[in-house]
């Protein structure tokens, strides 16, 4: 069996950060990611709110951040860790390649799907119209027709965000009335360029090259140049449940963003329920995750 | 009185990345900055833990997120604020040209300054030997010979991470005992390549391009790679104290990192208490500021 100090779960943003910075500690870290190095940044084309870093695509962030681990040393595996279980010194890390590594301490970093519509066209243009974060994305429709969707305070807040930036912001929420904050509603009440679209549902997402519209249920078809989906987010980490307490969404509970409920097995990025879901919070959340593990060590 | 939606005092990457999020909400914000665009990054010849960027140097760090903000529409000045004083309506920050803006919000994002030793050649040095900072730094020194000065807990932190890069630490504080946590004593005092050097303070730092040696007050000479200054830090918040609650080391008074005593004034980066001052964690400070300002706005 393998032994590492430090096994990183998940190469996203976070997983890659932390495995840096223990790295640069002098650790002897292995990083475990069973889909996409990376993580959902692959899928985003443009990214311009990094700080020092004027435009660079996902891809790009993703190459960048696994060539400077693997500078330093990192072994980055594509393996999907299965199981997280006490070997009595520490943690062992068992694969669906069959394979065991051990470590003294665990990071758990598998992150947060945006959940989407699962409507065709939709995956086919996500950076070309189709979008799953305002704060990221909003700003590439200045003075555009957008659509958000979504009944919760994250699609209020997008609203709210892309309201001031977009000519035109339809808020398309399934129910009659929205389950987010009455206050933010009432803000939202107040913009010209808000339109609530309630008791509907998108059924069509239409777009060849760039979405061009979407069709409602109610056979209503609003021409926008982009659509934000904000229908929540699915963490995942039913594998980790026998070792980490879990709430009632599936997220790690940790009470200070980094220690979970077992000794050495620390959570960074999306994992643990956090508002803000940026580059700039998750390689935070890496470099802190990293630290505490080390100065536990 | 030119009117802007956010004033960001402080252009770190705290203040500068505040800026660049509230630009791209559609905002209109002003950056003041009284010394160095890029404050103290702008120190760093080599930066190498900055995610997904593999090497740069603080001057490039701060020279790219300033065109950042600058292509977002941002103005930075190069004057020092002097108050913040409420308006009625929002905040006035009076700046050392005599000028004055009014701001719906405003962001402190100051920073704190590490303390030095103030000894001849410490300064020249800095980047070429001495360092303040371990976790951003302590890679460039492995299996080489350090010396750590302070009491406190950054000190001991920073020589426990020492310890498992470089040859030989010695840890240099000035008392016959150390200030912080005794358990970190005991975990340092086990270490073979640790030697405390108690009683003693630094009066002499030798080097023509590079650090060559310190000399300590009582004779003995130290042949070292690096020393790292860990003897504090100091914020510079005075002029918002009418404003905001500080706290008896001066730093702003913040219950959730963000949020500070007074109403649309936030607090983003070090002039705040924070263990980890690291470039990743100070560009979440500065997202996460900026979100919530709007937010609320």
């Amino acid at each position: 069996m393998e032994k590492y100090d430090i096994v990183v779960i998940g190469a996203g943003p976070a997983g890659l950060t932390a495995a840096l910075y223990a790295l640069r500690a002098g650790y002897k870290v292995l990083t475990l990611e069973g889909k996409a190095v990376g993580g959902q940044i692959v899928n985003s084309t443009k990214i311009k709110n990094y700080p020092a870093v004027i435009e660079i695509s996902g891809p790009d962030f993703a190459k960048n951040l696994r060539t400077q681990v693997e500078n330093h040393g990192g072994i980055i595996k594509l393996e999907k860790a299965e199981s997280v279980i006490s070997n009595g010194e520490g943690w062992t890390v068992k694969t669906d390649m069959d394979e065991e590594y051990s470590a003294a301490a665990v990071i758990l970093a598998t992150g947060a799907t945006p959940r989407a519509l699962d409507l065709p066209n939709e995956e086919r243009l996500v950076g070309r119209g189709v979008s799953y974060c305002a704060t990221c994305d909003g700003n590439f429709y200045k003075d555009k027709i957008v659509a958000v969707n979504g009944g919760g305070n994250t699609a209020l807040y997008d609203a709210l965000y892309l309201a001031d930036l977009a000519k035109k912001v339809y808020l398309i929420h399934r129910r009659d009335e929205f389950r987010g904050d009455k206050a933010l509603v009432e803000q939202l009440s107040q913009k010209d360029n808000v339109e609530f679209v309630l008791s509907a549902q998108i059924s069509k997402i239409v777009g060849d090259e760039h979405l061009e519209k979407i069709i409602l249920d109610n056979g209503r078809e609003l021409t926008v140049d982009g659509l934000f989906v904000a229908v929540g987010y699915k963490p995942q980490n039913e594998i980790f449940k026998e070792v980490v307490a879990l709430d009632e969404d599936g997220y790690i509970k940790t009470e200070d963003g980094v220690h979970t409920s077992a000794k050495r097995i620390y959570v960074a990025g999306d994992a643990r329920k956090k508002e803000l879901k940026q580059l700039t919070t998750a390689v935070s959340d890496g470099a802190i995750a990293a630290t505490t593990a080390i100065q536990e060590m």
